[in-house]
């Protein structure tokens, strides 16, 4: 068992906050070298004000964490480089000030400009009517705060440090869905473990889909970037999608008027399901990398958005239990997740930062290990089983 | 003239607020044996960061308000018995994460698990257009913050305790209804007093609606609980509710799936009008007992939700101005008040909380000394006069 | 170069943010007899709770900025003149209190209540379907919280006071304008010069609205008050205005059920195109004049709004880059200006307090000399240039 130290920032049914909150090596005199911390701390002012933000530092890797907006991941820095991107929102944005019904359900945008988001829990994708159902754009996740806020660092090496937050999605005659969702890293680490669970609090089966929209800008992305992984079957999700097929993995420099495109992934994994998925810059010495189970998230999505950068210059890797189509669909085709009563969900995954030709290179050749199993089918056109056509 | 002492809490227009505040027997020395006490604070973090709450102990019942919810009440205990229900929403929520107009109208759910909620004031019952008018479910008023809070805490016997707070419903070109509640309990009370008054502070008439969502959860509800009050008339609102129309008045255990059943009563009064209402648990050791007038509150509603606990085991007995049909359904069937230019509407009634069989027994008398006056007319099926059919 | 000291009270990508702050004649001892001040506090409690307020006097004009609500300006006085009306909503109103989706796309009227009230920036007029775009009421900008707010005063004669503040209206897809607005006054002045600037951040085109909704009541307005301008055509937006076209310069005392009347001008200008708008008392000793250009603001409405006082006895006199019509008739007609990627918008305007009759006089003398110029054009019923017909 390990041991270890922890601290409730919030918890909203005893009534704890804290305002402020920091540990770090010095305090807690880990035989470890790095530099590592973790700070808590509310922003005041502007469309931000009230947002919590935690932020941790491995000592190489850091990142910050928004217990306000549903756990997500607000930017990252890894050595200097920057992990997020440049959205033309002046984020965080607290949740007061997004309307998720607005501009025909895309209010969700307004509050979009973090390096991680979870999309869902009972729906992602766009918006629309499902049956009697309004569903907003990806969801209402991503604006709701957490209620309970703890810290854990492991007294016994590795030394974890975990940040872990619940969200509920629930009101009375809609179900209660319970995301706990942790990050961890360990000191001097180049790597983030996400570890989330889906609990159905309610007695009635409840669907939920889950995205992750992990978003990555300059320097990672540039011209000639390029994004692999081992594919089993691809699929344009458009035809503006399908126009860009010769070229659906490498990336464009900031294009004035670039339309988005989106590209829906079967990627295969090893014997346990596990796979990868890379973003790295055009001379390969840096690079992003996405590791999870086909299992629990069987759906790759890359959403290309290599507009200019003050439009907001970003590509999305995508992991999820679905692809981000309407749910109606979705369901149809069978990527719409059930939970029966008190039944849960729980996906491990990671993303690490690769600074190095070497990193990147052997993290290349893991794609093509898996890649050997078999044969990429890459469609031209949009198919049935991936998009409405 | 009672002597007394006030403190204000919240003052918009003097730009008072108190963050936190307390005041108690030990404080004050009044000549009373009881521990009563008033606090107020301000809930920090996750979905309540910024609901202000002021918690009134009689010594013996307690109960907090919620400023910032129009006055609501969120929870209360006498004596050790919570009173209140679960809802699947971790409460108090701050109206800031409210949109009313969101699930088509349905959004209030999101804010809902208090003990006491204010519907209206300008409309109750389910969403829909009103004419021209988008009417959203149970209105505005429970997700508007009062303006004006102020505890007074009488020095003469029996030493009154009141919490009073003003919320303004009102925008231009949409008119301005002022509602002035207030809380009254006295040192060692089993009783808390509502006074309500609606001012129409414009000088065009206006139309109201008012009803008390007043919930309850277990140990008063449980299976084979009850409801009873003096019927005059009683109509199921749906065929669903027909459904049960044989156990109308008794309470089934948490059930899974099952859907809500609401019954419209009119309920007979004593020469001045006044009238109570009881639930009451299996062995009829607990109750809780509403005491209002019937021309001030000519309507009465039982809401049967024994759902599981989990989905929110609840009843709700609801004293109002109308019953909780569309806003045009119950104008035409004369239910819709209008108050002139600075008229007013005013109501007193009380919550009473039961905890012997002796005082179980005696309000049970009363139901049936008042229904010993004319016979129950129990509808087995909806009444056009009741509810659309 | 004017040396000046400045203070950040907010910067949201640098996380300033300042709860209270002042600065005065005595603290940076300026050789000016004037007791000038600035002072930001942030509100708390009821509708207001979160909104920051800085207040600058000049020793006889001092007015409140709401950088909360979008750098609006509250309530001012002059020498215990009154500047703003009463609004049935007590004010200001946080935004997270305001949905603008609310009363079928009117919600923005909950927050209603300001002196000087900017509508756009993407749109103002009433709300409506633009194409596929969903419009609300006059627009967003009045509901975003400014994320730069910083206060300047210069150490050289005439010692000019501004509070300066940045507003994004930004999402991704949609946009980024930025509005930059200032609000400068000198010691012992009776007037505030704005200073705005509209940018395009984006690297698309982008159109823009832009209506500065000024709105005075007594003891300006009051029966027998009277509104001019130098007019080359003016026509009465419906046909409910026409009926007021006799006295559609001079104001009705406070009338039950007036309904609102609004009339569209092109003023005149001078060779530098400057022109001003003048609205006075009845007896002539007191007016507010607004000075501005007809190149930068090439319209200007005026709003009779005068129902009783406590429904809002107000009028509005709103310099603007168009006519709060809908937006697609705006663009047909010319009035949606566009601004290219990159492109700046910029007005430079100001209001004066006047107290007496001389000065009242001397601006109505400047009006009637740039009338002299041309005949006004007056028509009595709706044009279809100008509105809708």
């Amino acid at each position: 068992m390990t041991r270890y130290k922890s601290w409730v920032l919030t918890d909203a049914v005893n009534d704890v906050w804290v305002d402020s909150f920091g540990v770090a090596n010095d305090t807690l005199r880990l035989p470890t070298p790095h530099a590592w911390s973790v700070h808590k701390r509310t922003l005041r002012g502007g469309p931000r004000d009230g947002v919590d933000l935690v932020h941790v530092s491995s000592g190489a890797l850091s990142y910050a964490i928004l217990p306000t907006r549903g756990m997500g991941l607000w930017r990252g820095d890894f050595r200097g480089l920057p992990l997020g991107w440049q959205s033309p929102v002046v984020g965080p944005v607290h949740p007061k000030f997004v309307d998720p019904d607005d501009r025909g359900g895309l209010g969700w945008l307004h509050g979009f400009d973090e390096w991680l988001c979870r999309c869902g829990l009972a729906s992602n994708g766009p918006p629309g009517k499902d049956g009697d159902t309004p569903l907003s754009l990806h969801g209402r996740v991503a604006n709701i705060p957490a209620h309970h806020v703890e810290v854990r660092v492991s007294l016994d090496p590795p030394h974890e440090i975990s940040v872990v937050g619940q969200v509920d999605e629930a009101a009375l005659f809609f179900g209660h869905l319970l995301l706990t969702a942790s990050y961890t890293t360990v000191p001097g680490s180049n790597r983030v473990v996400i570890h989330d669970v889906i609990e159905n609090r309610s007695t009635k089966a409840a669907e939920f889909e889950l995205l992750y929209h992990c978003n990555m800008g300059p320097p990672f992305l540039e011209g000639g970037a390029r994004v692999v992984a081992p594919i089993r079957e691809m699929s344009p999700q458009t035809p503006r999608a399908a126009e860009g097929i010769d070229t659906f993995d490498t990336y464009a420099a900031p294009t004035p008027n670039f339309a988005e495109q989106v590209y829906l992934y079967e990627l295969l994994g090893d014997a346990a399901g596990q796979t990868l998925a890379l973003l790295y810059n055009a001379v390969g010495d840096k690079g992003v990398c996405l590791r999870f189970g086909t299992r629990e998230l069987p759906c790759f999505t890359v959403w290309k958005c290599t507009q200019t950068m003050e439009e907001g210059y970003v590509t999305g890797l995508e992991p999820a239990t679905n692809f981000p189509n309407f749910k109606s669909f979705e369901r149809k085709n069978g990527r719409v997740r059930t939970l029966p009563p008190g039944g849960r969900w729980e996906a491990r995954w990671s993303i690490e930062v690769l600074d190095s030709t070497a990193t990147v290179s052997a993290a290349l050749k893991e794609v093509a290990a898996l890649q050997a199993h078999a044969r990429a089918v890459v469609h031209r056109s949009p198919q049935a089983r991936f998009s409405p056509v």
